[in-house]
């Protein structure tokens, strides 16, 4: 089974080379844009009323996956899927970022974090009823943030 | 361009049709497991000190996108990017999930909001750090779910 993803835009950021990229978008304030292709354009409708987007996107640049990483955060090795880490076997990244103007197909964003060129394969509305929860443990992560 | 993905896993759940599944995980708290292929297995280490789980999964029985759609949530058309509705250019689904326990590779978790025999793609953790915000405005959302 497999199947096929088409980007439907494409991110800017300022950021070309994988060792300048921050690790998270709460980590970066910098300034970029995503370019919805105008083909799909219609579909940003209402968008403008929300703050924060969840971007959904390829990890063009990234190896064949490993199972065990090392992440950027950490000094040992980690199962892939307790990490954020870039070479998955799908290959997708998420980040919330923050929308800052929407000017046609062209969306101005704060707080990005990716490769300059990278491409897009959707858009959600952030939403704290969905995507906020109580409670919550971090493993490994809990230690490395407080060094 | 584009970008084939194969499936990691399958999502089990108690719903076996569209019309029973919840819309969104904080409104369900049905249990589900997560079965994720053997050869994948070794990237669940270090996942159980993580209480969730980000899951993204292909939203198998989608039909082809409209860029307006009218949302589970309201009654009049939105922009897609706008809503989580299902029949996305790329039918990419996130939902995030309480994980309850990790048995090999098996997740027991709590909260699924997805159809049974859903393809997954990819495991994240989630981290309030990277995934929680402030100041966060929702729209048309922020209407419809005071009704």
């Amino acid at each position: 089974m497999e199947f096929i993803m088409k980007p439907i835009g494409v991110i800017h950021s300022p950021f070309i080379n994988k060792k300048e990229t921050p690790i998270q978008p709460t980590r970066s304030h910098a300034p970029g844009q995503v370019e919805v292709f105008t083909e799909f354009a219609e579909g940003l409708q209402d968008l403008e009323g929300f703050s924060h987007i969840i971007l959904l996107y390829v990890f063009h640049q990234s190896d064949s996956h490993t199972l065990l990483v090392k992440p950027f955060l950490d000094h040992q090795l980690r199962g892939l899927f307790a990490t954020r880490y870039p070479s998955r076997p799908n290959p997708i990244g998420l980040s919330v970022v923050r929308l800052v103007a929407c000017r046609k197909n062209m969306l101005d964003i704060d707080g990005v974090d990716v490769l300059d060129g990278t491409p897009l394969l959707d858009i959600k509305p952030y939403v704290p009823d969905f995507d906020e929860h109580i409670d919550v443990k971090t493993g490994w992560y809990e230690l490395r943030s407080k060094e």
